[in-house]
């Protein structure tokens, strides 16, 4: 142990950390139960080191000592992870991105910008929004969370069924490998050359490399928006409109349809009480936007809905980020979490009312609520919320985890995929198997082993340990 | 060679074909090299054994007595491919899908359809139309080229710019390993559930695995579609104006920008003479497709596009797919070949240029024009075809190598990314290094060796051999 950080400190000197409060503040990432367990006396390992990287060189020279000394090295970007992505064992140094931040170069003509991949997103967005631009990706976690780390976790936006999520907006990429390699991939807008490697490291969570530099495809800031919502009897009554102007080939960027529980709690009077409300976003050339907006209200109103104050999608953009945070709700007893799954149409409705059925049936569950946030063709996510007070403070991580097991059996039982865009991290990790089979994840496991022999980066997370290793 | 065919006789009795003719028909793809080499009298070696699958397990059986037998094997769907990527060296089996054909299921509700790997593209596309749905997807060899062709190669179809390419339309995948396991991917319109496996296989050009079933995500046929043409001074002089309704938002599904040359070849008086034409589709709801068409005349005129008369956009319809064989254009002694590269804007009517130029310097150059289809955000791809008559009939082939050199080279110095749909396979292969550098083609070797650690599957395609070994 101290050979490894006697190596690290002759190569980064004092970008090696060891002063206590940092190596806290990086063992883990937002998880709900690591927050639990955190509040409950149980706050697992810290870090031996961490490395505040201040270019890709640094990354590559971390990797390689770890390498060679045999060492466990967790990335850590924004730390706003709600899947246990990060959660170090013993004897683990952590790698950080965050000194690797700013523009390295914007193009207002090919519409690019590349970013180091420690830089926030917030600041990613203003950056390129002073060029009249826009990068489109708008996660609840924007302003808490690093580009690499929306590439790492194969991140989705608020904007996304008009925009994509990030593997639709990303351009090239950098990648350092496991054993301290530099990738870099074609900036080209598209190519039939092989497998696509920047697909390798989307949604790798640590595991396979560190990206370094992210360039994204932007569009310019839209000209009109027209903002509007309605209300349904239900979200199972309002869910074939959605369809219906998703197959007819409309896309706002903007598509919520909450349940009446979770209309009632975002929208309040604007959202009659018992009623699914649906808020709205198209935006673009006035004309395509104000085209798309008058099919899609017609489409609802023939389906049933009824108008809603569209004052209520303003407030719902001006609070849109802002969450309790897991610590407080614990020390309030209450065991909090969110689950986003997807599916093809046939399954969503479903899906709900299972998955809420089933986490209603929890010991102490006070509400199992769920919304859609992104639409596809084919299909569509669900968002659910639980909150759970169990009567015995002892038994909130099992209560966590009994919510958990329901909510992914019941998805599965009823086709659908575990995970939208959250990542797999440690919550989902066992279940990863009932996604991709036994020979995905086998798949998976040989490149891994290929890349990453020792499995030193980021072990157990993703995919469980080869063998009996260390790591949780 | 006796033992490997013992043996697949013994498993698959007569689906073993060993008559002259289907050997000689499965040694090689549409390679215009290939195709000249074979008119000079150089075809190269036939396969020992076609096996022609009737299902995934015979594909899964076939890829496990290969193995056994250390027996390189090559999967052949269409063999319309135009890059070498199925050229066949000594002691191969090759590998039909051609018997997997036919629709498993369609939803109309979920706008889904899976089909057998082997199904022919227009076969597959006429059954979705049936149920007044389209896939979107429409290669020029959508009538000679299969389902699972299309996933194996990247392909583009002419639609892409509205509709994606066809990583944008698969929804899931059953691919047979090459250990014979077999992995299905999630039915999911989208998961952050690690990194996409479908990726792996999209581009292996069948080295990495058999794609044996395809479920694509379908679109309703459109309500209504509006042609329109434009003819602008030069093929340079128009890119802004197409870079501009792309940035704007606008995506016809066809957007085809002609150099003057090519111009006159395909639209004859519809365009006059040394003018750029640009053909355009849109279709969608009737409100969306007007909108957006009126909105990019406007762009057109605005930028010194005069209207040209839009029959000419149904005639590019009705004989889009007619092209000649390039067998009879060596029997002419006419070297010929079309080479697809892409790039962003600010380099795209550079790389025009500077690969034209390069290609009237080759002796006996006739014609060496382009167009561009496929238009992106941050850049569009160009199509180049060339025309060259050599003095000598016996340096057809150098002719052929120089001209693909030159337009490889003449791209790269201009930041261009040198495919982008047709595929690497042998025409590209050495070329590959200079897309994703050699750490790219290393991390691609990684993965071929530890799923085919004989490298059987498809040796010398896509990838340089790792070693001595045999293959061309």
């Amino acid at each position: 142990m101290s050979d490894v950080i006697e190596a690290l400190e002759r190569a980064l000197g004092e970008r090696v950390r060891r002063e206590p409060e940092i190596l806290s503040a990086h063992a883990r990432d937002s998880w709900s139960l690591a927050e639990l367990l955190d509040y409950q006396g149980e706050p697992g390992p810290a870090p031996i080191a961490v490395v505040e990287a201040a270019d890709t060189s640094d990354i590559a020279s971390t990797l390689r000592l770890c390498r060679q000394h045999r060492t466990p090295v967790v990335v850590y970007g924004g730390g706003s992870g709600v899947c246990g992505g990060i959660r170090v064992g013993e004897g683990t140094v952590v790698l950080s991105t965050r000194g690797l931040t700013g523009l390295v170069a914007i193009d207002d003509n090919d519409l690019t910008a590349t970013f180091r991949a420690g830089t926030m997103g917030g600041d990613a967005e203003r950056t390129v929004q002073e060029h009249g631009l826009t990068i489109g990706h708008w996660p609840q976690s924007i302003e808490i969370s690093t580009v690499g780390g929306w590439v790492a976790t194969r991140a989705s936006g608020q904007y996304s069924t008009a925009y994509g999520n990030i593997e639709d907006i990303i351009l090239d990429l950098e990648v350092v490998l496991p054993d301290g390699q530099i990738l870099r991939t074609k900036r080209t807008p598209r190519a039939a050359a092989g497998p696509d490697l920047r697909q390798w490291f989307l949604g790798s969570e640590g595991t396979l490399g560190v990206v370094t530099e992210v360039t994204l495809s932007l569009r310019p800031l839209a000209e009109h928006h027209v903002r509007q919502a309605f209300h349904f009897e239900t979200l199972r009554a309002a869910l074939p409109t959605v369809q219906k102007f998703m197959r007819e080939g409309w896309r706002p960027p903007v598509v919520r349809l909450y349940d009446p529980r979770e209309s009632q709690r975002h929208f309040g009077d604007a959202c009659p009480k018992d009623r699914a409300m649906l808020i709205l976003l198209h935006e673009g050339p006035k004309a395509a936007a104000t085209t798309e907006a008058d099919a899609v209200a017609e489409l609802c109103r023939t389906a049933g809905g009824e108008p809603a104050d569209a004052s209520a999608v303003d407030e719902w953009f001006d609070k849109r980020n802002e969450v309790p945070s897991f610590r407080s709700l614990a020390e309030a007893g209450l065991v909090v979490d969110t689950i986003e799954v997807a599916s093809t149409w046939q399954h969503i409705a479903n899906i709900y009312e299972a998955v809420t059925k089933s986490l209603d049936e929890v010991p102490g569950m006070l509400s199992a609520t769920a919304h859609t946030s992104h639409a596809y063709r084919s299909g569509a996510n669900l968002y659910f919320t639980f909150v759970a007070k169990p009567a015995d403070q002892a038994s909130m991580a099992d209560t966590y985890r009994e919510c958990w097991d329901r909510a992914m059996r019941a998805t599965l039982a009823n086709h659908g995929g575990i995970a939208h865009h959250h990542g797999i991290g440690r919550v989902r990790r066992d279940y990863l198997v009932e996604e991709i089979g036994k020979v995905g994840v086998a798949l998976l496991s040989t490149l891994k082993r290929a890349l990453d022999p020792d499995w030193l980066l980021n072990p157990g997370n993703l995919l469980p340990l080869p063998s009996a290793k260390n790591g949780d």
